[in-house]
């Protein structure tokens, strides 16, 4: 294999150590007073740490919000707890919507390893510096998940925290996945898709081969694509496309019919591959889902001759946009 | 042209029309009591509604959320107004989210044009029904927009109706439009962006290519696409996709920058067509810019021998459904 200059594997093969560091990162933080809306305000990875959020909590009485963009909704208020979480602190829409945050008097906590937003923020999560932001969703996501346990908003799971670091730290059984997988899809676009609370994964899976592997990819949910996309595979060249379904044991009933009959009807065209989360909590079944992307991007990237790590064109807008 | 077997042509063209009777058609329906959340529970067509709605009413102080699922989340309660969209009124995703609404003890309207949905329902305001779902986006989003007006949760923009049915009813405009994009098209797949704001109708040409066209397509948003899609662009083949950008001249200035630099790397590879919304108001702006979406999917249609009405895969996993 020949290309990974700047080792991303090691970041992917630590990632159950950094799910393991990070539990640690909100030690004490805490916010008090009434709490009636979450929001969690991020780009790219860190927003998939807000969409993760809203399914981990998916029984919550209280709304939660992933918000791509430079202002927040204008329900937003003193009792809105506002989560700017931006890996290197200078991502602008992020720096934006904390202003927008603080102007609003929401309670305001960062999450990020430096940059601008390590200045300005009051309550301020550090997290370790030095990985790709992609390669750091364990410190996006645990931090948040932090504070709110600590704030009495969230329960505490430990239980459930042991089984998904047991299950992450399978490495082999991941790459086997990651290389098989990667083969399967050869130059073919993949579309993934999962059930709506699964969503997160989905588009999570859908930007680990876009930023890894420099491909095209989409995502979509069950049971939406049954309703529009679904069609479009009438026209699908064979060789263009491949469908992953990311299903989940304990999916919906009529999420399963709808799978079953779905892939019978596309797969007539298309090839579909189907991959089951794994362990008994929705943080194993979220987190075991998440990290078989990262292996399949991984080696997709590989195989194409490609180093999964830098994302030039990203850094080549930033410059432009900085002009 | 060949095949238009159903006439969806003259659908589309009767879309002002059927905006001016959806406008009239929650006349006197209003809801009372304290409401701090309101919901769009729908599928398809009806979800877009919600989406719309809450892309026409941004500034809201009340949170607006599509639902695109069988349950509804946990914080829907009986200070949520909870709409049930669903045009044929047998949708099961919707039937089964009215439910839960109920159960919250939610106030409830049903939006439909019949089927089991307007059985269950107490509050009901129906629609005109023998259009496809998609070609009826007119009747799905005003009589929601009305009852919120009527509710005084949304101001009545009389002004702003007018300048958008006078856009709409330009049809040779919307028509040259629809047949010059779909020659430009060809036997591209269509990736479409808006700015976040304009979310909803990116996701609405996506579905329109899917059902009218039945070809794929795809849709996202900027700023996110600038953190993940645009990387796939780096080996994307020229031949394969196109690129469609929803322009508005009320875009955000840093958004503004981020679509001009995006075009100038990604035209490098793919062909990009810029459309621009017309009119001053937020209203036409969205509306102007879903109905091209109308044209150009008809006509893409047509260009491939392909008729727009039916859905024959939908109705085929439908009846497997109910088996």
């Amino acid at each position: 294999m020949p290309i990974d200059n700047s080792n991303m594997l090691k970041a992917i093969e630590d990632f159950p150590e950094q799910c393991r560091t990070a539990l640690g990162l909100a030690k004490g933080m805490a916010v008090s007073g009434k709490i009636d809306k979450i929001v969690v305000a991020g780009m790219g990875g860190s927003a998939v740490g807000g969409d993760l959020l809203k399914s981990y909590l998916h029984d919550s009485k209280i709304p939660i919000l992933a918000v791509r963009d430079y202002k927040l909704p204008n329900f937003v208020d003193e009792k809105t707890l506002v989560f700017a979480v931006s890996y290197s602190g200078n991502t602008e829409e992020t720096l934006s919507a904390f202003d927008d945050a603080q102007k609003k008097k929401a309670k305001v906590v960062a999450v990020t390893s430096g940059g601008k937003l390590s200045e300005l923020a009051g309550k301020l999560i550090k997290i370790p510096k030095g990985l790709q932001p992609r390669a750091a969703l364990g410190y996006l996501f645990f931090p948040v998940l932090g504070v709110l346990v600590n704030s009495g908003i969230a329960k505490d799971n430990a239980g459930d925290v042991n089984e998904m670091l047991e299950i992450l730290s399978k490495k082999e059984e991941f790459r086997a996945f990651g290389e098989k997988l990667a083969k399967r899809i050869g130059n073919r676009t993949p579309l993934i898709y999962a059930s709506e609370q699964f969503s997160a994964v989905a588009y999570r899976w859908k930007t680990q081969f876009n930023e890894n592997s420099k491909v095209a990819a989409f995502a979509h949910v069950f049971s939406e694509m049954n309703h529009n996309e679904i069609v479009g595979y009438q026209t699908m060249a064979k060789d263009k496309f491949i469908s992953i379904f990311i299903r989940d044991n304990h999916d919906n009933e009529r999420i399963v019919k709808r799978m079953d009959i779905t892939k019978e009807i596309i797969s007539q065209k298309i090839e579909v591959v189907e991959v089951y989360t794994k362990g008994s909590s929705m943080l194993s079944r979220l987190f075991s889902a998440l990290h078989y992307a990262d292996y399949a991007s991984y080696y997709l990237a590989l195989q194409n001759k490609i180093d999964p790590t830098p994302v030039h064109v990203i850094e080549n807008l930033k410059k432009k946009l900085a002009e």
